[in-house]
């Protein structure tokens, strides 16, 4: 992970924040399924109107089948006289996801063919998980694996795997008009900070930003666990999946990484160049990657059969971070600096989504007479007026046929210079919005 | 400006005469309106049939009405003992174009506030000028405005601006066809050498080569003060806008400096591509550069209402020289041989377009047969005849689909070389031109 | 000529049987119609069942007409008394081909205008010919001439022009698929091995290649003499040519050079990448040119009246190697490796035309459930599986839009991997090939 600089404020309050409800989900063990999804969509459901979907075991969402729900109450390895050496009590990723119940004495090579450590990072605790493997497992530091020379150990899993149901929340913000931008965010990942909780709290703090004014474009937000989850909200959401415009996943914006942009499928699209645009405005730097079918639940959303344009918002990407899937994917990875500065970047991004309008020119032949409007400067060898440039190329290029954010690109201006010539000029009446 | 070495010739015979008018219509006063712009554009009709047009002040041209007309007879600044110090009949720079009268003693802090000076070139007397503003000024060398300590002068400026009309010429040389080519010079700027004369004479003078000889295409030459004169023609001339195929505003093409092309708004038409083909078949570096919407007055052509494919052709680009908009830029600036190059590529640049057909093979299956038109190397040893290279790739691309210029582009040939075998191919009949 | 290390192996079985077919065609004198190009045609023939075709002189073909056919018996340069220095009969590159009887004595400056030589390569015998020039010659070594210094010479040509017919072969194997691969050798250059021999014997491998086994494409190859063959083959099948989807001049095959494409006129065609994507999974350097209108057949193919989807496949280009049309380009210049070497990409050309399909999925909606398959590895934190990013790659890119070509330039996969996986994925029903 490369640190970027954040620049020093005297606040970052919503940072701080969204940081204490990091903290405060941290310790419950999420799954695709089960009781710590659950809590956690229900305490996200505090802070915005979620709604929230229970979806049966066995039911056929896709070319997939939702799984039995897995409740864990507790696992350890105790050697024989009793004395617990690794307990799901201390740090929820011991277990391996969606381990079965066990109550056995193995010898030390049985137990090890059900143990996952990380030689390379001894003191770490790593994270696996099991969906539809019928077996249980292990994940302990290699020190302590190492340090384990008894002949023989005692294992329990106390958990069930049964029919039950799979857990989601969504919640839609209708604007003015029905085109919709889709912010998601994975759920299903036990005690792992910036691999699912950094998303989920800069995804809530998003939907507050716009419950709490009128928008143009409509918003919906969806907390669902990967894969499964995802594939679940898409065979319910069909009908009106083309609605959605543009799209984000977001995962691992909490650690002070540079930006990354996995691009969509498609490539091109509005959100992929929107992403782009608002970091250079800023001079922030991010790296742009092309899609790729591994990774996130953009795969999901960029399969062939949906190719929505959905791309997805990272600081350090998955597996290029040390920490990550690992116990050290801890609070303290997560910075409230990097969530506020997360956060203030996406928000950029909907404004300008909000404002990229096509605007033609009322009259577009030749250049109109800016001074009698109060839009010139005044002695011919003065020096161009702030946002004069910009001024002249928006009414230049607005023939109808571009956005907004075709002429930043076009111009190397700032979105935001010509969003404000386009005001100045609308408000002369020079320009329209294309329809 | 980064002078360019302009090969010795015997003769510069037509750049001495171009340069002879520079001299002549340097003195003369011009404005957007009044009697310098009125004497020049006759001045341009004594070598030239000038079609002279007079557009009454008030009358309404797009966006804009054409402005009162402006006289100006006499403007100085005296000491209070009655000496002049800066007399408009020795340097018209040294009033502020279209000044309002005034005659009135005023203190040197009261003078300051319509005082104009270049303190990084305090030799030189920039020029100003103010349309459209109600108020008058001067402009002097730094030096001279330093020397200046009196408590008081008093300042006089015989002008007028009232109803009357601004002037404009134009000429149509009309060819087989009725497609144009818009050749367009400025003619508004005051004692300015390179930064308006230039362009002036070496349109002058490529209007005469047209009309010494037949020609395919129609050339319009345009002389016009910018911005509202170029608006006022284009309104008059609406309805034929369309015969416009290809244009050029050229200005600053008096220098030594490298040649600079402004592409067109549309950025790849006929004519951008033109001009640097010819450039680099002559060995000729050329600096291109993208349309933006400042300049001169092809910010009118490209307007979107308009969006024709003309660009804008010059030598060192205005702002560029230290000279520009100085009392610099005088005759001693421009040169016989930079005026006679600048005539000279134009030349060639229309002489392609005049070439720049598009030809089909008669039969285009298999390679012709060319040694029997006795057009091909007889023993298959020998090493290729000059033009052999040219007329194979002629005879493969000639499919209908491409120009000469294409041709030339894709091969890297010269378009000189393919049009000499464009002329082979079509006198043996294996060519002919596409519809 | 750049050599490329080829590696070692126990077998060059093929290449050793190709290199003896070149040793035993090698003394043939052959040109574009006579004795030595038809005896060439049915020793092919002997190899595969060709279809020998006779067309008469004075044939009009395309732009062309069939010539009379050449036929040389003997020609020698012998000193007045009676030795001979230079004969026909140790080297069929002394005479120039076309050469008319003659039978005369010269002085050494008659003679001169007729001798063809080589200053810069004195020990080597050029190859000449003038196909349409009445006219006769010989071809020496420099160092040979310059050491005829007797005042005079007996000249023989014992030769034939006179009505007959061009010779050339061809053979269709029909596939599943009337869509045709065309496979091109020329065969009129006498005793050079590299340019001329090396093609044909590869080609005739690759026909035995795909007699041997059942194909989805059809395949059409075709020996012919050089232009005028090529023109006759194109009029006389100018009814089917548009079965042609790819099409491969081959020529230089068998000199240990890198290898070098130059692409179809089209630059873009299907064979054009398949070259190059065959080479890089190989990890063999392919140097690719863009089209000419200069070289060997592909010049008819891609006449603007044909324009085939048809490249030329070589080692070291005809011109480049300094053993290029002279004695020096004998069977030693061939190597048994170089041919097998070609002979296998070329094979490996035509597996991926056979196998470059274009899939859709069945059920494009999210990713299919791959574990239910057996096609998933079962833990996520395992390594992924080799083949598995193939996997995911190709079930997102299946949408009926592209070829597996497209995705293998689009993911930097290799074609083998990515068919690979499609024949899972179609094993499994989840895709199938679009229509």
């Amino acid at each position: 992970m490369s640190e970027v600089s954040i620049p020093a404020s005297d606040s970052f309050a919503e940072g701080a924040a969204m940081h204490n409800i990091v903290r405060e989900l941290f310790p419950l063990c999420r799954s695709i399924t089960g009781p710590g999804l659950r809590e956690t969509i229900r305490r996200i459901g505090r802070r915005i109107p979620l709604n929230v979907h229970e979806v049966p075991s066995g039911t056929p969402v896709l070319d997939w089948t939702v799984p039995d729900e897995w409740t864990i109450r507790g696992a350890w390895i105790e050697k024989l006289d009793g004395r617990r050496l690794v307990d799901f009590d201390v740090c929820n990723l011991h277990v391996v996801g969606y381990s079965r119940p066990v109550d056995a004495v193995l010898t030390r090579e049985e137990l090890a063919r059900h143990v996952h450590t990380l030689p390379d990072q001894p003191d770490l605790v790593p994270y696996h998980t099991g969906f539809f493997a019928d077996s249980w497992g292990f994940c302990l530091s290699h020190a302590q694996w190492q340090s384990m020379t008894d002949p023989a150990y005692r294992v329990v899993v106390d958990s069930t795997v049964a029919p039950g149901s799979l857990t989601y929340g969504d919640l839609l913000v209708p604007g003015r008009s029905r085109e919709e931008v889709l912010i998601h965010a994975h759920c299903c990942h036990p005690s792992l900070a910036n691999d699912n909780l950094s998303g989920i709290v800069v995804a809530t703090w998003l939907a507050r930003r716009v419950l709490a004014r009128p928008n143009r474009l409509s918003y919906r937000f969806v907390f669902v666990p990967a894969t499964i989850g995802a594939i679940s909200w898409l065979a319910r959401n069909e009908a009106t999946l083309d609605r959605i415009r543009h799209g984000l996943v977001l995962s691992c914006v909490g650690d002070p990484g540079t930006f990354h942009y996995k691009r969509s499928r498609r490539g091109d699209t509005e959100i992929d160049r929107a992403v782009v645009q608002v970091c250079r405005d800023r001079g922030l730097g991010i790296a742009v990657r092309p899609f790729r079918p591994m990774g996130y639940d953009e795969r999901q959303y960029c399969s062939p059969g949906f190719d929505l344009p959905v791309g997805c918002f990272m600081r350090t990407p998955n597996g290029e971070f040390p920490e990550y899937h690992t116990s050290a994917d801890n609070p303290d990875l997560v910075r409230p600096e990097a969530l506020q500065q997360s956060y203030e970047v996406l928000a950029a991004v909907m404004d300008l989504l909000e404002a990229n309008l096509v605007y033609r020119r009322v009259d577009g032949r030749g250049e109109p007479q800016l001074g009698r409007r109060g839009l010139f400067r005044r002695i011919s060898a003065e020096k161009h007026a702030t946002g004069q440039e910009a001024l002249l190329w928006l009414l230049n290029l607005a023939d109808g046929t571009r956005s907004l954010l075709d002429m930043a690109e076009h111009t190397g201006l700032s979105f935001t210079e010509l969003n404000a010539a386009a005001e100045l000029a609308r408000d002369a009446e020079l320009i329209v919005e294309a329809e």
